[in-house]
């Protein structure tokens, strides 16, 4: 079993080290210490392992050092930066491994560009040695990339030529969507094994600057303190807004809780400490405080199920600092991502999951006003930002969601979010019970999914005003309303809904799980596009389509061969 | 070999018919015509000959019946509409036929789109019986789709749970893009294999309405009198500017030379005729009057050369209706589409193709200044209609496209875009020699890519005033020149150049076909997204990806035992 939890005292490849205002997080990886066995993470090279530790790094620096302004990513190796994901490790996994070991390590980098643009660190590559494969797509998530100039280090992406698949965390994205790179000199730059050296890559706008050896630490530092100094970054060549969402128009009208803007007050010197969270692991199943997850491996489905908060204390932002990881929204969030990460890699038969919720509709509206209320304050928004994200894991998991609303349910505000991101909701309807859902201001654009639109606007392309109704709403829908408005799709009564459920349930599992992937993912993310949803809708499945093919890991193919004295052999044949 | 070039008069499973200004296109297949052995088109089903007729019906009514306003889409089957594409004739395709069979009825059914929206005539599905796959996607590339009532007739999208695929033909997309159909009814109508009748179809915006048998013909008869008499068209569910580009701003920023409305002047009562090229076919290429296509299968590359103008006189609109067929924008552009599709389908193996062009720049310059002055006349407006149509055809070819810039080629105006539109570009730097290339005002927008951009804004992303100086300048670049304004990636001088053409078509036609596919899908359409590129880039990867999967194509796969006594087993693995 693949588990997610990590810290900083357990980290195996990165060290993390804060100083004041600046943050290193430095790659050493562990040659020996894989997440399985068969090969060797020579020269920083990763395999999943090596990404969660990233990925917690990251999370960590938000909540716990919200006092950092800058993070440098480096290397404690001589002249290698990072060799990418191991071939290898590739090489020993399943196509299902592998497509979710991209998806993690392409969420990472989403979230170092989350953290940029919301929170405003600003993230440094510095190269100090050759970035190739992932190792330069994890410098392009950065903000600004910086070269040594040694006469041998490089950038590259020798994907395409060497192994015959595509970079896989977003690197032809980001080339021509991020950084703007002109086509053909990305074209170029692609299908050159041996990469490009600091002068050309400069110019051709793959990197930001590049320095001799004997002036790159200074460089890096100079350039780190006038970051730190607030002064104007005029360095690289990204446009934040544009990056974050490149059609401006219609995600731009989602309103002001929106985190679009970094925040700019001054942030608290401390900041609180996510310690593991507690899970009961049972045969079949996981429980956590907030969340329990019941899995029916015969059915192939999964019921998971989410606790609204106790009770409805208004909070101060000084008591929730000092609740800190406990705090309802931080807690019971930490708990589903960790969830939804254990389905997708250690429940590959998984196809469904059911989602439903417990509780107070009235408390979870009153976690939501405190949200709401508090929203400047650094550790509010932090929260909301990072329920944002685990939500967009959520639409981009590659299982069926059905949410079932029933009596004792909590389908409000945050909470509603679930019923909005899942492929269908069923709401029973019976007037002898109470079932209600409910929005908050929090549905009005602070949970923007990948497409930079509220899951309301999503839903209702055709008809935006049932948004704006369904938002200016103030008390509960019960199920023959919330029909009506459009927020549910099917509200069977009490005679049929139990056999409704069992059918919807058995005929969703019998379907192929490959046209359903393709198929949820096509419905998901209607409206526009961003770099994010080019890079999972759209890099994801010509990945999934290569990773596929015999000319990369059939005998002959290129993946197969690599490394060994054998060549690849293609069928030419163009598709 | 395949033959794209048709006429009514050849037609075996669709009657065109024309009567003042409506067309009535019936489809009625012929189970034995088909294209290959091996299956029957039963139930208007249909293979890619069937689509071939239905792509010149189309094109031959914007050319020959500029007069007519709508387009009736119906069946003489009792019963069915159309089934769809030939279920056996996917099982006994090629993987890449497949994809490039998909590819044409997408840009078939885009076609509709496109004279719909640029030329203003109204496609209406009058579907006097079920609709079903790509029958229902054929209706959803309509203006308008109206369903038969007579207890039976339904609309699906049963490739999902019957066949354990996708709707290849962008059917997914325009449910929730074009038609705006919430996401949680497209996820049910997209997994219920009999699909909808009337009354729900029409509930959840899938028709736009539905009519009893003995009221069917009358009412779409009605609809009929009502566009052709300019009654305000408010039927239907789709907003045509919002669906053409989900992005507006960046998009629409392109020049008022972008046909993005109808015209409104009163087309002429008689058209041109489109008669069959003329083109001498050669053991190792295809000779037309003004493409050369000359193929080193060996090498796995083609020489495709373009020949410009032989002369630049001044035509009017009435001189260019007199020259009809033979003006050299429309048979150079219509040799070259059909050069596009010959390579495509019938040379699998031919990985790169070479593109020159030959003729004299001024006599470039002097033909799109015609075509600009007349912009408004009904015939020149639809000849730059149909170049754009085929430069977007090259775009999306799945083949490296390398342009060589020579003395005597003349790649100015229209025929810039077969540069711009290259993966890569070279141009002979020789000083003792007259190597030139030039911008028209075709380069400003007349001429977009499925991206809603020029291929200049695309290319210069990041430094949009380098398009302004490129369309600014009214002199020819020489190889410097060309280099210094980013319009070509390599200038090699006298003494390089025969080695590194020769070079960069080896390395190029060494590499995995599969990897180069993905990595130009991903680098050719940087920035805003539309409905076109979702179905071309994304819906297509997901399909291809699904399309080799052992759940589809293995021996226990849905495809392979669909219509047989046995059942689809899947590995229930979701990736």
């Amino acid at each position: 079993m693949i588990n997610f939890q990590t810290s900083p005292d357990q980290y195996k490849h990165w060290k993390l080290s804060v100083d004041g205002s600046v943050a290193t997080l430095t790659m050493d990886v562990q040659e020996d210490e894989t997440l399985a066995e068969g090969y060797k993470l020579k020269l920083n090279s990763y395999d999943l392992g090596v990404d969660i530790e990233l990925a917690d790094a990251i999370q960590r620096l938000r909540f716990e050092q919200p006092q950092v302004k800058a993070v440098v990513l480096t290397s404690l190796k001589p002249r290698i930066f990072c060799a990418g994901a191991n071939i290898y490790m590739l090489g020993t996994s399943s196509h299902a491994f592998k497509v979710n070991f991209c998806k993690f390590t392409n969420e990472t980098r989403c979230a170092i560009e989350d953290d940029s643009r919301h929170s405003g660190r600003r993230y440094l590559a510095a190269l100090n040695g050759t970035a190739s494969g992932g190792g330069y797509e994890l410098a392009i998530a950065c903000d600004e990339i910086y070269l040594v100039d040694d006469g041998n280090s490089a950038i590259s992406l020798p994907e395409v030529p060497l192994l015959g698949v595509l970079p896989g965390t977003g690197g032809l994205t980001r080339l021509v969507d991020k950084r703007k790179v002109r086509r053909d000199r990305a074209d170029v730059f692609s299908t050159l094994a041996e990469g490009l050296k600091g002068k050309r890559a400069k110019e051709w706008g793959l990197i930001d600057d590049y320095f001799p050896t004997s002036k790159f630490q200074e460089s890096i530092d100079n350039r780190v303190r006038e970051i730190v100094s607030d002064v104007k970054q005029t360095v690289s060549l990204r446009d934040d807004a544009e990056a974050s969402n490149l059609n401006g128009v219609e995600a731009s009208q989602t309103n002001s809780l929106l985190y679009d803007q970094p925040h700019t007050d001054v942030p608290p010197p401390v900041g609180i400490k996510l310690n593991p969270l507690q899970v009961e692991i049972k045969p079949a199943g996981r429980e956590y405080k907030y969340v329990n997850l019941v899995l029916n491996r015969e059915q192939r489905y999964a019921d998971l199920t989410m606790r609204g908060p106790e009770c409805r204390p208004q909070r101060t932002p000084e008591e929730i600092e000092r609740e800190g990881e406990a705090f309802w929204p931080l807690q019971a969030y930490r708990e589903l991502d960790d969830a939804l990460l254990y389905l997708r890699v250690n429940e590959p038969e998984i196809g469904l999951v059911c989602l439903r919720t417990e509780g107070e509709v009235s408390n979870v509206e009153a976690i939501d006003e405190t949200l709401v209320t508090h929203r400047d304050h650094w550790l509010v928004r932090e929260i909301v930002l990072y329920m944002a994200r685990v939500l967009r894991r959520l639409d981009l998991t590659a299982k069926s969601f059905f949410s079932i609303v029933e009596p004792d349910s909590c389908f409000a505000g945050n909470l509603l979010e679930l019923l909005l991101a899942s492929d269908r909701s069923y709401m029973l309807n019976n007037p002898d019970q109470e079932v209600e859902i409910m929005t908050s201001q929090l549905n009005a654009g602070a949970l923007p999914m990948s497409n930079g639109l509220s899951r309301l606007q999503s839903r209702f392309l055709a008809e935006p005003e049932k948004a704006d109704e369904a938002l200016a709403r103030t008390i509960p829908f019960d199920a023959a309303e919330a029909e009506a408005g459009g927020l549910i799709t099917f509200a069977p009564d009490d005679l049929d809904w139990e056999d409704e459920i069992r059918v919807a349930i058995e005929e969703r599992t019998s379907l192929s799980p490959d046209a359903l992937t393709g198929m949820e993912a096509s419905l998901r993310f209607a409206g526009p596009e961003t770099m994010d949803t080019k890079i999972y809708g759209r890099l994801t499945a010509w990945q999934n389509w290569i990773f596929q093919r015999p000319n990369a890991v059939g005998p002959e193919g290129a993946l197969t061969n690599y490394g060994k004295p054998t060549q690849a052999k293609f069928d030419f044949k163009r598709t």
